[in-house]
Formats: structure tokens, C-alpha cells, sequence
């Protein structure tokens, strides 16, 4: 019998409503936690633990993962792309583990997963195994048969993670794989010391501004209200928010019932943009940034077509958003390097999604025909 | 002046009610034409134009497209890799031309457009070649700005497409691909005489089989006014038949204002499962093949919920699906190899789309908000 090391007191809902709730309020303390195991505040350095493999010799990375994960896994794209030059694959696990890719030799696969038990996840990991890359896992549970079967284990420090639709296991997955980013560009010669500060700090910075955002909550639960009147709402991102309209589509629909769907900004034009008319929600992720001007015109497009939108970024940002179009509702979120956005502006879709299903009345913690770990395929 | 080669005959609507019904007609004779421009049905073999590069020493394609194109060139992905052995990225043009991602030495990018002055593909484009790329475009106006741009180009056989929802452009652009994968598995040796021989076949036929799925005409009309109904529509398939799930999906909610979504059916048990209850509409994408029990096993899951699956499949497939629960509909589509069938499991998608529209009453050949060619960000 191996045990895990949890506390009793954290399995309550103590005085929270929903487990959903008191995991969304978890993020400060949890999101600190992952990167005490892994950030040196004094140094403003990434220390991880020693990994199996060379990073300068890493031709490529796959990332399998389902759901939620699997937005996590898009999010480490851009970042390992980004700031490692490394190229990086994506795919969700019932895929991968069927379409057999080529892989490269040397090539490292990286399979996110909370429970570490997903299926498709763990069998996509058997064949990258078998095609012989190295193995590396982010997983909430460290004795799990993903990271047992994986050369070398990140684990996300969210505790036990009760509610179904997942919250504090994703932004401590974005966590752990922003360190992993900087930890293989810097060995890779793509970043200098000076950056590296600079991105440990904003990293430092994540849980105090996690905990602004929290402040938003009775605004946010007054916008739900409007949302779920809603039959169809959309979310939209350039870069990095692209993957966190993603996951606050799947937040909504997985506990709201409501049909969400998340969108690259700049491919709506490309088609869903016929669904826009008067009513229709638009969650924009629009922190500043070099997107920011793009995303912006966007939405000038939606708000146009009667859409009403919900405009989350910084002061900066909701500024120059009223000079040229005014949205439905904006969301100021604090101004952070655009490097860890991704992860502060995760919280109010998921709070979006929360006070929406209260609303609704539909059973948060447990939605219909969904499982915690879905441990078959 | 340059005049593009057209007969005035295929420019009027001819006794089709809407343009885009006679372009859904037109591709048994368009997919033939695009066959015959690079296939020798006597030889069973493909003679592609001279490509200015070796298919031996190419690392990586990376496909660069958007709307419905960017799900010709996911098609692709699963071809190449199958196939040629040979790693494929697909991203949509928005994406790629701003997050400046990491390009191999000698790789081949390759950008998929019907008109070929798509403003962000055009602009990935001119990423990838100053990042020292081969460009190769798949277009179907062959003196247009993404033609000229290109080190080499495969032109579609479609002839002018007025509907602004694509139908012959996308299954040209299929075609043409398809012979690519061929042409590159053959050059890099993963394909012996007899399966290219076997291959070909199986495209030679695709025409014929097209005219076929055709008849099913008045039975995709009626099932079409159930969908009209509706205001949720989801589209799943695996493999190379997930992106024509997204197809079918983009192509409802273009021209019905339905809000379709097309999921990987493996994915739907990691959250959207939560939105099939009583008689929401869900297309199965489900032709015979390796993926053929996963899938059903998916739609039996489906119809457990009360969702009313409209299963597409080959006889063999029906006959298996029945025996386990009984679908909404099924629509029967010839048996063929599965490397053609996303081929011709695409036309029956345009036709309910088609007819859903029709009994909605909205504007087919020219739906709100959208342009036939997207020349602005």
C-alpha cells in the first residue's frame, strides 16, 4: 500500500461551496507552492531536478495530453518555441496513440496528465516509449502509472484536485512547463542571465497577482449572470490566449452545459464569424502585448456585429479598447510580462465558467457524463 | 492585364438552385480533372511537375493555411506522416506568421488557398521563406499573389468557385495532396510499386464513388430538416477523418448559423460530453478501417446519452454499428480504401449543410458576415 502524502485538511470544502471554488481560491497558495519546488527567489534562477537527457540535443518535443492538459500542452508550445527555439509537437493522446508519427531520434515526448492515469495519454506515452524517446511527465500524482512508467517526473504541487472540471491542476501545469521553458533555453544559449531574472521574477510575482484576480469575483458573478442566459458563447486568442480561450471554452461547456467554443482570434473570420449577431457572449483574452493591436480590431469587428463582449486584459489595454469600440464588460487584470499572461488570465474564465453554472444550477463539482479520471478510452 | 483561363459555361448557376449546390455537383468532374493533371491511370502511377527539391533530405513540412484549407492541409499531416514517414506541422495562417516558430535547415513549407491572396497565409508564407524554407503552394487561381510568391505550385483542377462556403476547392485540394503524400513516400521509400499502384486505384475511383454519395441526395435533404432544428451540432471523427468533422462542422455553421463543433471523438469523454443529452444532433465520420471500433464504440456512448447520431459509413461499417445501437440515421457511403475517404466522406458533410441551410432559408451562396476571399487580417 503505497499512501499519498495529503493532509485531511485539505479534502474538505471548508467553507466554500463548491470544491470547484475552493480550488479556483487554491491557485495563489498552489501555484506558489510548484514554483517554491522549482524557482529560487533569492537567486531569481529555475532550478529543476537533474533530467535524463541533454537539452541542447533535443531535436524536437511531442506533447500528449487530453483535455484541459492538453491546452497546457499547447500553452508550452509557445513558450518552448518561443524562448528555447525548440520545436514542439501537440497532440491529444487519442491521436497520438493511433496515428503512429514519426519521431525523431533523441526526441523527447512530455505527456501532462493530473491524475497520471489518463488512458489515452498513457498508452500515446507506450508508443512514444517504444519509438525510443525519452520520457519526461507532469503529473499531480506521483505515484501514478504515468510517472512510474516516464524517465523523469515534474510533479505540479496542487494537492488533491476534487472538482471534475479541472482548475488549479492546469495553472500549476502551466507552472511547472513555464520553468521547464526556461530551463531549456537557457541550456540551449537562448537566454541570458539578465532574462532569465527577468522571467523568474514575473514568475515570483504570478501567485500575489493570482490572488488580485480573485478580488474580481463579484464583478465576474454579475457578467455569469448575463452568460448564462446564453445558448452559445465563444472565446477567442491570439498566441498564448489562444489556448486559454481554449480552455475557458471547455470549462464552460464541461459544467454549464452551455455550447462554448475557443478560437484563434485572427480565424474567425475564416467562418464562425457568420455565428456573431446581437446577444452572442465573446470572451476576448487580450493582455498587452505585440498582439494586443490585433486582438483589439477583432473585437471592434465583434462588438460591430452586435456581439457583446467580454474583453479581459490590463489598464492599458481596456484603454485603448474604449478609444476605438466599447465592450460589453472588461476585466482589468493586473499588467504582467506577456510571458506568464497564459497563467494569470486562466483564473477568470474559470470563474467565469463557475458563476455561470451556478447560475444555471447544474451540479458543478460533478457535471453530467463526466469523470475525474477518465481511465478508459 | 491577366486573364484567367475560364469558359463563361461554368460561370452561371446553370438549373442549381444556389452556386454552392452546383459546386458539390461539379466535384466528380473537378476531382477528376485534378486527377488527371498528375495521375496516369494506365501506369497506376503520379507524375508530379518537376519540384525544385529533394523529398530525401526534407525534415519536416510545415503547412501553413486557414479556414477550410487549414483542414486539407490537417488531412495532409495524417497522410504524410502515414505514409511518407515524414513530420508534418499544420497551423493556421493567423498563428504561424506571428509566433516565429523554429524552421529546420532544407524544410519545405507548404500553404494551402483556394484564391492564393489569403492575407495571413500569404504572410506565414513570407515568414517561412525568410527563414530560408522551400515554398511549395497548393492553389487554385494560378496567377495569384501566394502562386507567385512559391519556389513551385500544384495547381486544384476546381475552376471558379463563387459559393463562399468551399466545397470543390477543399476536396481538390485533398487530391492534389494526396498525390503529394504519394509522390513523397514513393521518392523517400516507404512505398513499394504495388501499394502506389493500389493507391492510385483508389483515387482513380474517387470520381465515380463521388457521383455516387451524390444519389443520397433527397435522404440527406430529409435528414437535413431535423438538423435544422437544432442548435447544437457536433461533428467527431479519428484519424484523418477528425478533420472533416471540423469541415462538416465549419461548413454547418457558415452558411446555417448552427453552432457545430468538430472534436476528435476521442476527446469528447474530457469534457464535451457534458453537452449530449436528449436529441442533439451528432454526425460520426466512421468509414471501415483500423479506427472503425474506437469510433463505434464512441457513437454507442453517444446514443446512450439520447444524442441522435447520423452515422456515415460503409455498408460493413452499418451492419457492425447496428448490431451494438441503433443510429439516428445512416447514411451509406461506398467501401474504399481509408486513405481515400476523407475524400468522399467530405461531400455528404457539404450536402447537409447544404440542405440544413436551405430549410433555415439563409442566404447559401453569400452568408452574413464572411467574404469569399479573406485579403484582411
Amino acid at each position: 500500500v503505497v499512501e499519498t502524502a495529503v493532509s485531511g485538511a485539505l479534502i474538505g470544502k471548508g467553507n466554500y461551496r463548491h470544491f470547484m471554488l475552493k480550488e479556483i481560491y487554491e491557485q495563489p497558495a498552489v501555484i506558489g507552492d510548484t514554483l517554491h519546488s522549482v524557482l529560487n527567489p533569492a537567486t531569481q534562477t529555475i532550478t529543476l531536478p537533474d533530467l535524463p537527457f541533454d537539452w541542447t540535443d533535443v531535436p524536437k518535443i511531442t506533447i500528449g495530453a487530453c483535455g484541459t492538459a492538453s491546452y497546457a500542452g499547447m500553452v508550452a508550445k509557445y513558450w518552448f518555441e518561443g524562448l528555447a527555439r525548440l520545436p514542439v509537437e501537440v497532440d491529444v493522446g487519442s491521436e497520438l496513440r493511433y496515428r503512429s508519427p514519426p519521431l525523431p531520434k533523441n526526441g523527447l515526448a512530455l505527456f501532462v496528465s493530473q491524475s497520471g492515469e489518463t488512458m489515452d495519454t498513457l498508452e500515446a506515452l507506450r508508443y512514444c516509449k517504444s519509438e525510443g524517446q525519452r520520457i519526461l511527465s507532469v503529473v499531480n500524482v506521483p505515484e501514478s502509472t504515468i510517472a512510474r512508467a516516464s524517465d523523469a517526473v515534474l510533479l505540479t504541487q496542487a494537492g488533491p484536485e476534487i472538482g471534475v472540471a479541472s482548475t488549479k491542476a492546469f495553472t500549476t501545469q502551466l507552472t511547472i512547463l513555464a520553468c521547464l521553458a526556461i530551463a531549456a533555453a537557457k541550456a540551449r544559449g537562448h537566454l541570458d542571465r539578465t532574462r532569465e531574472a527577468t522571467l523568474a521574477a514575473a514568475l515570483s510575482e504570478v501567485p500575489g497577482r493570482a490572488a488580485e484576480v480573485l478580488n474580481h469575483d463579484d464583478y465576474i458573478r454579475e457578467i455569469a449572470q448575463t452568460v448564462a442566459e446564453a445558448r452559445d458563447v465563444f472565446f477567442m486568442g491570439r498566441g498564448s490566449a489562444y489556448p486559454i480561450a481554449m480552455e475557458g471554452a471547455l470549462k464552460l461547456k464541461e459544467i454549464s452545459y452551455i455550447h462554448a467554443e475557443g478560437y484563434a482570434a485572427g480565424e474567425m473570420k475564416h467562418g464562425p464569424l457568420a455565428l456573431i449577431e446581437e446577444d452572442v457572449p465573446i470572451v476576448m483574452i487580450a493582455p498587452s502585448g505585440p498582439l494586443f493591436e490585433k486582438t483589439a480590431s477583432n473585437v471592434q469587428e465583434m462588438i460591430s456585429r452586435g456581439g457583446k463582449v467580454i474583453f479581459l486584459s490590463d489598464g492599458d489595454g481596456i484603454a485603448k479598447m474604449n478609444k476605438m469600440a466599447k465592450p460589453f464588460a472588461s476585466i482589468e487584470l493586473p499588467k504582467v510580462d506577456p510571458f506568464v499572461a497564459p497563467i494569470l488570465y486562466t483564473i477568470p474564465v474559470q470563474m467565469l465558467a463557475y458563476h455561470t453554472a451556478v447560475w444555471k444550477g447544474t451540479d458543478v463539482d460533478q457535471p453530467r457524463n463526466l469523470a475525474k479520471a477518465v481511465t478508459v478510452e
